[in-house]
């Protein structure tokens, strides 16, 4: 049997009920947290995290592994130039190897940070090798193959037949679901509006109702994207989606920065997710999305990094800290506190991605994905609040040890499923050949 | 004598003629950079810097470091009130030993990141504390004593009459000027129009001129302070400091969120930098700068973390990848390259500070004061642009080793001046006792 005590954490559940850390121990059988107490007997692994804090992994709701390999690499533009001119000609241009080591390189640098479940979006082609990559290093991840069968400036290497892309869909549903004890789903992906058919958004829509899967795409991010959608057709991004029925099981949705009144009602009376990625939506010059509105309107919120080359890093306290500070000269200093944003960081994700019961608090019964964090140190001191300190004050490197499903990932800030080094100097290597196969200036 | 000799690094010199970083060794003699080339004999230490790029170390234009013990302690306030009901009382109520656990906090988490000079306001009283600690840590400082002597909120402990604060001010420059191998500089800081009576404030404009004394204050920050300012002066903040003479020899005010175009051309027209915080601004709810409309009128901006309960990190990483972010929805993508923005970190906050002629880039018979950075992990790789990476990509704790005037200050991650461990646990207990003395809820 699997088995870890972890003694003397200073214990966050992120419950309602226990806002503030707790002195206390968490026994772990198998990949659930199976006891939380005070000076009960070690069983198995001990992990002492005196003056550490223990709470819940983050959860990173939009994520694109694939893209890990081409951060630095596609500066200062907006996006529909950023995708067309770097993205997709990047993407289409990977292959086995290069998106290999660029999801490798996504996962090291979302461990070591102490994110512990995504919903990544894939690519289009060779989806299976995040799958393979996401089992062997013990993450946890909602993966969808993209979907891109129709639009202006698709590669084609990146094009597929609607037909095609549905059955593979349907047989990464069948090969990876519930697979690595439980820690894989599988998502629909459709890119977004610009790149799908209508009846192909329109399949995903049933298919994600009859299946009950996830629909994971972008909505409303960039304005000239939106003209473009209302132009083609006759509809507002989000309002087009719903038409279509892409929000009967759940959507989750990155972005929703350019949203209207009925846009807003939608929202609030479906269940959609607003993947809210501030970064990224500053780095491509997107826009400001109205967070505090839509909480205010109970709109399901949670966080993610995008992809890194509109980044340029995948790090969730990056994405808390900028996701509190960019709403105050807008919509007032109070407008967002820092114990909602922890939220979104983690019970908010996890929802999401599709695990909102099992994840996102510190409880018996819960799975095991737990992040020990040490939060005293020069930059973070003194830790008058503890979700303050974790928004405002905390960085990637101060999580030193990191469990998903029970099992240990990080210890003492050390990878145990990757090799850090290598993984580097792999995305350094297939990172010169891609770029050469995609014959990118 | 004093010699180091650093092999096989990466030098990104940040001279024009000289944008990216080439292989090579630099010697180190007593305080100065005294050859940069290739293979020539190790005298002295030896520092291999295989892989790491060496660079000039980065300068911080606006710090309080007698606030760094108030992080995380100060949330969700604009400018005004975070003053009156937070900083002020808490400012007031250091003694001796508070001051030097801030000090001494703030320090640690600087250098470790990279931070090897910094403009700071000091506070009102025992700003003798600050000179005291930065001159044993290693760091370069040009330290202000605070003037406060008129105006409404200002607790017994911090209001001090006019002559006595100039007079105090004077000896500082006398005991502190040029001191510690002349790592010191001594500032006049009158904290800002709200807080000086027009008396101080020309004769800080008359002082600043005979004695060629940096003026160090804040400027144009919040909306309703700058409505305040003009209520009692009949001016815009700028305008009523042109007026008084504060940038007749060098005027370095921080903020500058809410100029007009008057104000924009006095900028232009005079010896004055812009010191910009970005975080704060945003933490305070005070606004976006027009960052890329001053530096396209010429005008001189450098960067700061300003204090740790506005931010909450004095972190130069954090400052440079959100002054990139901030401007591009409002100011379009292309508006502040990266390289612009490492100039503003280095050589751009050196000129603000005062040693605009001896640091911000790496050249023979300039001061060593020199990082070695790390960019090769599994956050910040591909390196596809170095100064993309360093404001993108790159963290603090990217940096592993810091010279300050020839001295190794840290070395792979390690202080050399302070047991940041004891620093963390003297900021705890100092922060409780101050916290009853300051008697706030």
């Amino acid at each position: 049997m699997h088995e870890i005590t972890i003694k003397n954490a200073q214990i966050l559940t992120l419950t309602e009920k226990q806002p503030q850390p707790f002195e206390g121990d968490v026994y772990i059988r198998e990949n659930r947290i199976a006891e939380i107490g005070r000076g009960f007997p070690v069983r198995g692994r001990l992990l002492d995290a005196a003056g550490q804090v223990l709470m819940p992994g983050f959860v990173q709701s939009h994520i694109h592994l694939c893209q890990t390999l081409f951060r630095n690499t596609a500066e200062d533009l907006e996006l529909l130039d950023w995708l067309h001119r770097k993205i997709w000609p990047l993407e289409a241009a990977h292959n086995e190897k290069s998106l290999r080591a660029s999801v490798q390189l996504g996962i090291a640098e979302l461990l070591s940070g102490g994110t512990t479940t995504i919903l990544d979006m894939g690519t289009v082609r060779l989806t299976d090798v995040l799958f393979e990559e996401v089992a062997h290093s013990g993450l946890r991840a909602n993966i969808g193959k993209t979907f891109m069968d129709s639009g202006e400036g698709i590669p084609d290497g990146l094009w597929e037949e609607g037909r095609a892309s549905l059955e593979d869909a349907l047989r990464l549903r069948k090969t990876w679901d519930d697979q690595a004890n439980g820690r894989l789903k599988v998502n629909l992906a459709p890119r977004f509006a610009l790149s799908c058919s209508e009846e192909i958004l329109r399949e995903v829509g049933h298919i994600s109702e009859e299946q009950q899967m996830i629909v994971h795409t972008h909505t409303s991010e960039n304005q000239k994207e939106l003209e473009t959608v209302f132009r083609q057709t006759g509809q507002r991004n989000l309002a087009y989606y719903h038409k279509l029925g892409l929000n009967k099981y759940q959507l989750s949705a990155a972005h929703g920065i350019w949203l209207n009144e009925a846009e807003m009602d939608i929202l609030a009376s479906t269940n959609t997710h607003i993947l809210h990625c501030p970064s990224s939506n500053l780095k491509l010059g997107s826009g400001i999305a109205k967070i505090p509105e839509m909480l205010g309107r109970k709109i399901h919120v949670s966080l993610g990094a995008d992809g890194a080359p509109c980044n340029n890093n995948l790090d969730i306290f990056q994405e808390m800290r900028l996701a509190g500070l960019i709403q105050k000269p807008r919509a007032g200093v109070k407008s967002l506190s820092a114990r909602e944003i922890v939220r979104m960081a983690t019970r908010g994700g996890a929802e999401a991605v599709g695990w909102g019961n099992e994840l996102g608090t510190v409880e018996e019964g819960k799975l095991a994905d737990l992040i020990l964090i040490d939060l005293r140190k020069p930059h973070g001191v003194p830790v008058t609040d503890v979700a303050t300190a974790l928004v405002y004050a905390a960085r990637a490197t101060d999580v030193q040890t990191v469990l998903v499903d029970g099992r240990i990932l990080m210890e003492n800030r050390e990878l145990k499923t990757l090799d850090a080094e290598a993984v580097v100097r792999r995305a350094e290597e297939e990172f010169a050949k891609l770029l050469k196969r995609a014959n990118l200036p």
